[in-house]
């Protein structure tokens, strides 16, 4: 396993000198890291944002990379930065459940990072990601062992995420997970849950909205119809042929969707 | 010629784990790759923004990189993937025309892409980026032979991208292929067809604002005033010094523009 | 030292082909530079911005990188190129301030760019970053001598950034260095000049508005309250916990400010 690629994800924007200063410490600890940025975009503070967006992305890289993931609302108050091993990769974020999607599905080990030996001097009330998150981090893609960044703990952050509720014998009400750059609303129905929709009858309410249709690809599909397809990362998506369903619908992260299958 | 130099040309933007994902993929096949970000801001589906944006960054890179190319509205649908040759680069895209300013210019080779062992299992019906673009891509970069990838073709898009056409003894008409981030108004009109336009009279027509004056550099005009300057690219272009032209003018991609030339 | 990590930091934002085109240059003259992004959100033609942007970053890389910094609203006029050693690093630049801020802390030798051998031909009017920043930093990251891209100068612009001014026996005027990513208002005074305010009595005036409150992190604050905190850069920042105090004030940069301290 390598352990030199190393990816970022955090909240910080593209425009700041944030993510640069994150990058020059890693260089400086391990020359040889290959960062990788996964997203900087996800909205100022929203955890569970940063949690989905990690948990989609983390399975794409080999075995042994360290995931910095940086969104810490907390930021220099007495929350701890954890070490999670889970699946064969790294990840290093604040205990706040930003990794709460990847250990809810995984056997993980959870440690306190404790070693403060590692930390960049001196360390900054509000930018933990350059004085804390990169030096560990870096170390860890350099070789150091697990066990020197600090022991496991149980008490980490469990949060519930929200999963879709039954509501009837044929209805279930969930949620819009994450709305993308194209404007595809993501739900939290899985396809793992619901199975293959072609092969049932159903119907998706956003609203006064309702959407029967499903699409195989988006070409497929008139412009302007709105349709359901299986997303990329497994979850029921609502879409628009070369439009925004989300700007179509105006609708929002945390809306609730109504779902009756038969 | 180095094969582990690999572009990312997208409309996905960089909010999402997308385009983290493709590059965990290519990672994870070619450890080596050296990849680079062309740009993920083509506007969503504009596919002959994204033939711009690749037809103006390829030359800067050295013989052998291999540019992978993602604008890509038929996803998922019976549009074919191809790898192009040409020039001692290669290029990776949906076959929709995204690399037609590419091979409309140099002598190609494009190749069908068969091969769908080298895919990401399973593949996606919404993500062929990851799922088959980044893939063969990086078997490319790993140094695969391109005829291991798949068979040359003859039948692929050549679609006709929009030339000035003449208009009167002495005028064209063109259009605004592109405005980019300063606000400059980049039109079709260039430099090998049009010659020097500091060794002849001309005017500029956009709706109502008619240019008549000549820049060497931004500095040399008044703020305020909208001058024509010879781009890095070889278009024409519009732009007001220390300013947006689009912004001043209110114009955007594909408006028609006048020139006059005597 | 290593001369091979090469960092960008620009105006040109990242939805046009400029960045990658800069990348390309650099990776055909120096295979193994290792490319950092710092920011490339820097506001068209700021170059206080970029000066800011720059002095932030560069200390967190190692000894010996190079860092290209383009905010160049005089491009192709006759404003000079120039290289800076400092601190051990390499900064390539217009000289129009930009660097400023870095040599005007440190000890610094400023040359005068004048091999214009190592320029990428033919040099277009308006993208100097591809033609001629780039290469020359691809250069000396690849190990070519100072002294051979040219002769030291004394002559280079110095300007003066604003400094907080006195205005009476207790109260200083400064003014809003930077607004970031996050809201938080970047003011000019620094902790080496005002010292810790947790041992003083003070207050802060934007406008309107006053501001007694000091932080040590955001989240001992109540959700909607505007606080003093230093900042990771040594500058105090008006902050709001979990929200932006830039968009609660309605301030930006430039903005005066004033501190009483007792």
């Amino acid at each position: 396993m390598s352990h030199s690629i190393l990816t970022l994800t955090t909240d910080f924007g593209l425009d700041d000198h944030y993510v640069g200063a994150m990058k020059g410490v890693v260089l400086g600890i391990c020359p040889d890291a290959r960062i990788v940025d996964i997203s900087h975009g996800v909205r100022p503070f929203e955890i569970s944002e940063g949690a989905y967006t990690i948990a989609q992305a983390w399975r794409c890289f080999p075995a042994g990379t360290v995931h910095v993931v940086v969104v810490d609302p907390g930021v220099g108050s007495s929350r701890r930065p954890i070490l999670v091993e889970a699946g064969r990769h790294y990840f290093i974020a604040p205990d706040n459940g930003v990794l709460a999607m990847v250990y809810l599905k995984e056997t993980a080990k959870v440690r306190l990072i404790s070693n403060e030996s590692l930390y960049r001097r001196p360390v900054s009330r509000t930018f933990h990601g350059r004085d804390i998150f990169a030096p560990v981090a870096a170390h860890l893609a350099a070789g150091l062992s697990p066990a020197h960044i600090g022991d496991p703990i149980d008490n980490y952050l469990k949060p519930d995420f929200v999963k879709p509720h039954r509501a009837g014998k044929r209805t279930w009400i969930g949620q819009i997970l994450k709305i993308d750059h194209f404007g595809n609303i993501v739900t939290n129905f899985h396809v793992e849950d619901y199975g293959d929709l072609a092969l049932r009858n159903f119907q998706m309410e956003l609203g006064p909205v309702t959407v029967t249709a499903l699409g195989n690809n988006y070409a497929e599909r008139a412009p302007g119809e709105l349709f359901v397809i299986l997303g990329s990362s497994g979850y029921y998506e609502v879409s628009l042929s070369q439009g925004s369903a989300a700007g179509k619908i105006k609708c929002e992260t945390g809306t609730a969707i109504e779902l009756l299958v038969w």
